[in-house]
């Protein structure tokens, strides 16, 4: 499996075409997608049932030529596994009936063991696994400590973390013990995720860009560092890669390419060619295109795909991707237009063995 | 009035300490604020009643020493004028009867008189400015031509952008005619505000940072140079300066400076320090502590005050605030420690003649 394009492009070495999968890439866009979902009472029966996780983990790269498949899950199923009373109300994103506000909360809140009560993620990693048969990478995730905490802390989507923000600077002690409990899980759970068969591993820091520099470090960062370690430490000589994507993370760019990670995701606002001479060629890059780009006209995406490119430039060390998720009201042959941009205009940034390292 | 504290800092001249007011000052977390606020139906009502909005807008200079009043308005008080159907939904914020999605819709926007139309900020303004005498700059506002179009294309507060970010890329020509619309509308809007007796101006281009840098330049910046271009001669000699503000600006932060504003706001994740370097003693700066600092016990909130002060350095050019709006549950007495703190710490950085220019 090592020798995979998006392993090849993330450890540096060369590639025919610059590799590509997108965030979200299984979802509501898609109308097999819908069928699926439409099957079950609720986004959250469909995370838990393997059967069918694995199918829509799977039905992106059937329709499509892409590099790797994501599980198809959700940061929040371990603060769900925690027992707050997870529920997803059509159109307004997750709610918490318990959420962790208190010493008293946090007091209660279980030790779990990801084998056992996230199995069901694991399950479907060995199932797409079995499906996949080696042909493209896995790639397993969780949120970061931080991000999970915001929901867990903020008991729905964040939009103003008042109430995080608020505890942060009241009682950080409460904040960092929360951090932590999160870490542990986190690591037992993506170390899990890796010996049922993920290959790769990503980190989503969705909401580290709100904070000030010394709180990213501090609050996200620092956590998002230890996971890395203990995962590195855990599997030895044989790690997979991890990518790390903090969504706004730009102004902290340097921190985030030094955590230790193999690769950096990239949002639309942040330019490759910067990011990339900030790399110093350590690092391999991920994006990052808009994803509302897929909403334009097909001559548009191709300039904007062969935008991305040229602004990573030539060798490998990068993967194509978008710099957030994938809307759920983009049309499907919008992905097919991307796609062929990308294997039309990618190899010649790989024309010499212009490896990255 | 030139010779206050807060023009002379925009201005790189020297002062006897940092110049501070605090985005979002008038409001919620004041009880005078919420007095006045129970005695009118809602939130609208109270931007347009002058004699109100004029006591509401001196409420926080009454009980604070701050160095300027913002006149207490909206930045949705011009597509409101467009007839739009604005409501404001307690704990939800705003939402229009009738967005702005195609062609018709866009030929149905009236032209509008601000002077007659908006006259109630004009009025407040003058209330405001008799009452306060000259003592304390008084500053009027707008929001950016692509900030108040994301709400009057999406129909509230914008989360995914889906919706104008289609336009963006499916129709520009009628994302750009709807700018054009709004840009003029602003113009003689901010021009009546000056006239009224406005002496410092802030754009706010709250939704600037969720655009790519191409994007951003040609849907948000340009239309915001042009403002500044047009009030500048419209008022030759002696024009008033212009802060503008683009939350999560800081990787266009070399374009922004040289836009022709006098003075660029920052949000705290964006480092003063470097701006200041960037900004090569030609455009004051504005900014940039974390509101949720407030929360903070007194010692941190007077940590991050010398923190943000120790970042811009010595000499003139710097008016503190924050980095975003306050938020409605701040206690009112952790803004006297903020500005203690920095009527105790900012001195000894204006202790030389140490002019910007």
């Amino acid at each position: 499996m090592t020798n995979h394009r998006l392993i090849q492009a993330i450890q540096g070495k060369a590639v025919d075409r610059t590799p590509v999968w997108l965030m979200r890439q299984a979802g509501r866009y898609l109308p097999e997608y819908r069928k699926i979902r439409s099957s079950v009472k609720d986004f959250l029966t469909l995370c838990k049932t393997p059967e069918l996780a694995s199918i829509v983990t799977l039905q992106p790269v059937t329709r499509y030529p892409l590099d790797a498949a994501i599980i198809f899950s959700d940061i929040l199923t371990i603060p769900d596994a925690y027992g707050l009373g997870l529920s997803f109300i059509e159109g307004e994103g997750p709610r918490f009936l318990n959420p962790i506000r208190s010493e008293a909360a946090l007091q209660k809140l279980p030790q779990i063991d990801p084998e056992e009560t996230l199995g069901f993620v694991m399950e479907t990693i060995r199932l797409a696994a079995k499906e996949l048969r080696g042909k493209i990478p896995i790639i397993g995730f969780a949120g970061s400590p931080w991000t999970i905490a915001t929901y867990m802390v903020e008991g729905e989507s964040p939009r103003h973390f008042s109430i995080i923000k608020r505890m942060m600077y009241q009682s950080p002690h409460l904040l960092h013990a929360l951090l932590s409990h999160l870490s542990e899980t986190i690591i037992a759970y993506l170390f899990a995720q890796i010996k049922a068969g993920a290959e790769v591993i990503m980190l989503f820091d969705t909401w580290g860009g709100v904070l000030s520099h010394p709180d990213f470090l501090q609050f996200s960062l620092n956590y998002m560092k230890n996971i890395l370690q203990s995962l590195a430490e855990k599997q030895g000589d044989k790690a997979v890669p991890i990518i790390l994507f903090t969504k706004n993370g730009g102004p902290y760019l340097s921190d985030i390419l030094n955590s230790g990670a193999d690769c950096v995701g990239l949002d639309w606002t942040t330019n490759l060619q910067v990011a990339r001479k900030l790399s110093q060629g350590k690092v391999a890059l991920q994006g990052n295109l808009d994803p509302a780009t897929l909403y334009a006209p097909k001559e548009e995406i191709v300039k904007a795909v062969g935008t991305v490119l040229e602004q990573y430039g030539n060798g490998s060390g990068h993967v194509f991707n978008l710099g957030h998720g994938m809307h759920p009201d983009i049309d499907p042959d919008q992905v097919n237009i991307l796609l062929e941009a990308l294997n039309t205009l990618s190899p010649e940034y790989h024309s010499e063995r212009s490896d990255r390292l």
